[in-house]
């Protein structure tokens, strides 16, 4: 048992029309979620908004206070609707600057005359931001303060957060563990309402799956002690051996 | 021209561990963005919460009184962590009681002696709440006040929400066009901030594609004249010509 560790927590902001018109499903919220999770780090929230000033600012500064770590994804390429940048900058209240080192970056990278006043957008960011590498293109992510600004095409914000999720600090790790099992919800809810009043330091949900004319129940069991964990899992598996069911441990389906 | 038509609006809560943690890709949002989009709603907001309550209680607090329509999904089923209709009933200041007409759905649904307790919690709803037809399985969800409760697991939701949409009430429409081509956003970016300028009625978004080895951007317009679109596509597409570039129309790619 730990003393009470720190508990590290973090907030996504997608920032996007495209997302709210339904023309783009997401793909970031659970690359992220998983990322984070794996960073000893609890997702606490995650919002979409649209690319508006107001909704942004707002809900950067909004975020900041109330979490550790605070990552928007989209809106920060060359064109009129890519406001991030500026948006961040006017929730911190300071300067948007051309960034030298992201300036060099693009020159290096775009043929003579090709870095036009548009591209060169991609170079500033709020004053005092620091530049998160970007393996894949030209552009770089910032950080500042505690808020971290991706792209919102998926192949170059994972490639910025892979670079980039070494500097995290994270506390305890949510461990978890998942038990399937062909019965009904219905039949399984006493017993599990039971199991979760004796683990109350464990998280439990229930998931029902339908698929390929086949139902059942995926159990999933989340807290940062292992051996409690274990404690639990064995107990489910035991109820729903008594109810006649047979256990999956490991098989999550949705 | 129409004289300032009302705009009605929505935002969706997610609620849902699974969905912060990673475990689940959430495929409710783009369903409901576009359903929404088609009775001519428009989302202005979407939320992933934890299954706590004190975030299900004041999420739904400040978003009934924000915008005409909200729309939760997730934790209206038997077991526990199924904590919505209490939170939505907290919400509202009124008591969650057994809907006669939804435990009668439940009695024909299960044989004699398996509605047990837990089952019968899917009969629960806040006082006042009128129950939405689920044609799919047995549990109905619930609309009290401006607030649609649907079920987390998608093929349900779906069908909950196609029996109810009929009754939301939208303003105008949001129509799209949109306009595919093989140049760069650096390269469009400045004739398309002042498209954008010249149609400040109209919401041009710019996203750039990398796929199969092809890269461009897809340029979508949306607004609610057919007229001043279809304008502004025939000006956008021109403009791509004279930068060397073959528009195509329609061909939406991320």
């Amino acid at each position: 048992m730990t003393d009470n560790p720190r508990i590290i927590t973090a907030c996504v902001l997608i920032i996007g029309n495209e997302i709210l018109s339904g023309r783009t499903q997401d793909a970031n919220l659970a690359f992220l979620a998983q990322g984070l999770n794996d960073a000893g780090i609890r997702l606490r929230e995650a919002r979409v908004i649209p690319d508006d000033r107001t909704a942004i600012v707002s809900t950067v500064n909004e975020m900041r206070s109330l979490v550790d770590y605070v990552f928007t994804t989209g809106g920060i390429g060359p064109t009129h609707d890519d406001i991030t940048a500026q948006c961040v900058a006017d929730a911190f209240e300071v300067a948007l600057i051309v960034h030298p080192e992201a300036k060099r970056l693009l020159e290096t990278h775009y043929p003579p005359g090709q870095l036009n006043e548009a591209r060169l957008r991609m170079a500033m960011v709020p004053e005092g931001a620091v530049l998160l590498p970007n393996p894949i293109s030209r552009a770089p992510g910032f950080q500042i303060g505690n808020v971290f600004v991706l792209p919102g095409v998926p192949r170059i914000m994972q490639g910025i957060f892979e670079q980039l999720k070494h500097r995290l600090v994270g506390g305890e790790k949510v461990l978890s563990r998942s038990v399937s099992c062909p019965l009904s919800e219905g039949a399984l809810a006493k017993d599990l309402g039971e199991l979760q009043e004796h683990y109350p330091d464990l998280e439990i949900g229930s998931y029902p799956y339908f698929r390929r004319g086949d139902f059942g129940v995926t159990l999933v069991l989340r807290g940062t002690d292992p051996q409690r964990l274990a404690a639990a899992t064995d107990e489910l598996k035991s109820l729903i051996r008594a109810l006649g069911g047979e256990p999956q441990e490991g098989l999550s389906e949705e």
